[in-house]
């Protein structure tokens, strides 16, 4: 058996942030090694994933989307790790997991179930190192891949408009339907984003929003309309979205980053009649509704990786005590691509 | 040669109205009889279609949806008559028509072609008088069944919920769901027509949005939630359907006569995230988007209106003068059912 460390600290929530989380919203509290129960295993984290969806659990009323955290108990987020204890033959000693119990260096846990949160055996390998299940071969990249596919059902021509592109999903949004042959806009919060957008993605167009009036940013970038629209801001990209979509267009509707700090919820589109008037179709969604996508996803997207097609920048903080200064600077937008904390 | 008066009238748009219309911004303006030219017919009209559509016509933005009217010149909408001049073959004297060229006695217009708006022959009988076409047989009745069928993709089982339930669209949206089976909640603007709705039209529940707190109220009528929102109103009331969906529920947008009046354009929903979360798809449409289902939906629906199974209402407004007054009574919502004016 590995020699494992006495104790072990876990990052807890110890005050609901209003507007943008303070350091002192966040305690590291250290505890004895926790012991894995019949059918659980323990698991010392790698990699942990800072996501947007963290600081809404934050909040007291959650979205419907997944609970919000507890006052003084450990933050949740997705992490890959390694098993060293189990007492499930299915998740042996040496293995690697994905899970939902980040922001902490051990966590205990059983498998995934129907109904139930769990581990999920990830295959790391060279061509598919640990942490990219956090991002490109994880989540991130199934959100953009069904996203465009299944949600936006992207059709031959359209010309596709991507917000957030230099985040995690939308880069990769980009850089998909480049591979498909589309123009493809990009919009994004600075200018080397832009630039970034435009050389390393390849889209054909790319604008920044500080600069202002959106909607005729957007009708230079694709003079002629749009028919998709992958949303990864919503508030005002959503409502130029929407004048720029041409007929039968559609909306992958994936989050709303812009919004996850406000106080008081921001107001929807205010042009929503433009879906009646062009029969535009909306559709939100998360990646996990798309499970039975997950192995076609994998390996299309180990190709794209394995061949430079794809590239997938990570910012990487080390340490756990990294992490709330990690989400702040991820919900600023200060981070190019995917934002990761490393332990150890 | 059937014996024609030497002149004729139309309703002009003269001033544009800043909220609801005043009778001054219309004038009544008689002229000499039209003559149809080349390949063009000349129609006495006999029903006018009073539509919100109209009041959104005169503003001078249009939506994308129909062009914005001309000051000085004839309103537009939908109407029915008796062809009596005819340089066209295929649209002989005494055949009836259905067209876009109403609020005037006589029109003059070709065939409907691709690209033109026009006239269309319809099929006058017993069990399908001309009216019926501006109403339950024509653009009214397809709204609702092609919002129900293909928009909202209405699958068994499903929990409907229809606002404007005492509108033209909407009685006949809960009428059809309920044919289908459907558990069918209205929402209405007076205790008369809650009555109405679900007395006549069969509703399960309804509710009057007038008494407030409308998403307790939906709660009320819909415990377990909502699979399918025929939003004939937008605003509070789609804010209120988000948070009932259930996941992987459907927005038929079919309209948002809330906005029509209002000089800003209103807030969109500030709960759209819903969407996201619970995989909810929006998708706005217009009947004229669906004109392969035209013929299904006329035998089916001709059947149920024989059977009785569907109730069709009517206020009748009689005389060209009276049309203005017919469109500000339907915004205001003092209609049932459809609103028509009838020309001797």
């Amino acid at each position: 058996m590995t020699q494992l460390p006495p104790t072990c600290r876990a990052i807890h929530l110890v005050e609901r942030p209003v507007g943008e989380p303070r350091r002192a919203d966040f305690r590291t509290v250290e505890t004895a090694l926790p012991e894995p129960g019949p059918g659980e295993i323990l698991v010392r984290n790698t990699w942990m994933s800072i996501d947007p969806s963290t600081r809404i659990r934050m909040d007291e009323v959650g979205s419907g989307y997944m609970p919000s955290f507890e006052i003084d108990r450990p933050i949740e987020g997705w992490a890959v790790g390694e098993v060293v204890r189990s007492h499930d033959p299915a998740l042996p000693v040496g293995g690697h997991v994905l899970h939902p119990f980040g922001w902490r260096e051990f966590s205990v846990m059983a498998a995934e179930a129907p109904g139930r949160m769990g581990a999920v055996p990830i295959e790391v390998r060279d061509d598919a190192p640990a942490h990219l299940y956090l991002g490109a071969l994880g989540w991130v990249g199934l959100t953009a891949y069904v996203g465009l596919f299944d949600v936006a059902e992207l059709r031959d021509g359209d010309v596709v408009f991507v917000s957030g592109g230099a985040g995690a999903v939308g880069g990769l949004a980009i850089q998909i339907a480049k591979l498909r042959g589309h123009y493809v806009v990009g919009s994004a919060g600075s200018a080397a984003k832009v630039a970034y957008i435009r050389d390393e993605l390849g889209a054909d167009a790319a604008f920044c929003y500080q600069d202002g009036d959106l909607p005729a940013q957007l009708r230079d970038a694709a003079p002629d309309g749009i028919d998709v629209y992958f949303d990864n801001v919503a508030g005002d990209h959503l409502e130029a979205a929407l004048d720029a979509l041409r007929p039968r267009g559609r909306v992958a509707l994936c989050g709303a980053i812009s919004a996850y700090n406000e106080v008081e919820a921001p107001p929807g589109p205010r042009n929503l009649f433009e879906a009646v008037a062009k029969g535009l179709t909306l559709r939100g969604f998360l990646a996990r509704m798309y499970p039975e996508r997950l192995d076609e996803f994998r390996r299309e997207m180990r190709g794209w990786l394995a061949a430079g097609e794809v590239v997938y920048p990570e910012t990487v903080f080390e340490g756990l005590e990294q992490a709330p200064a990690a989400l702040t600077a991820m919900m600023r937008g200060e981070n190019v691509g995917k934002t990761l904390v490393k332990l150890d």
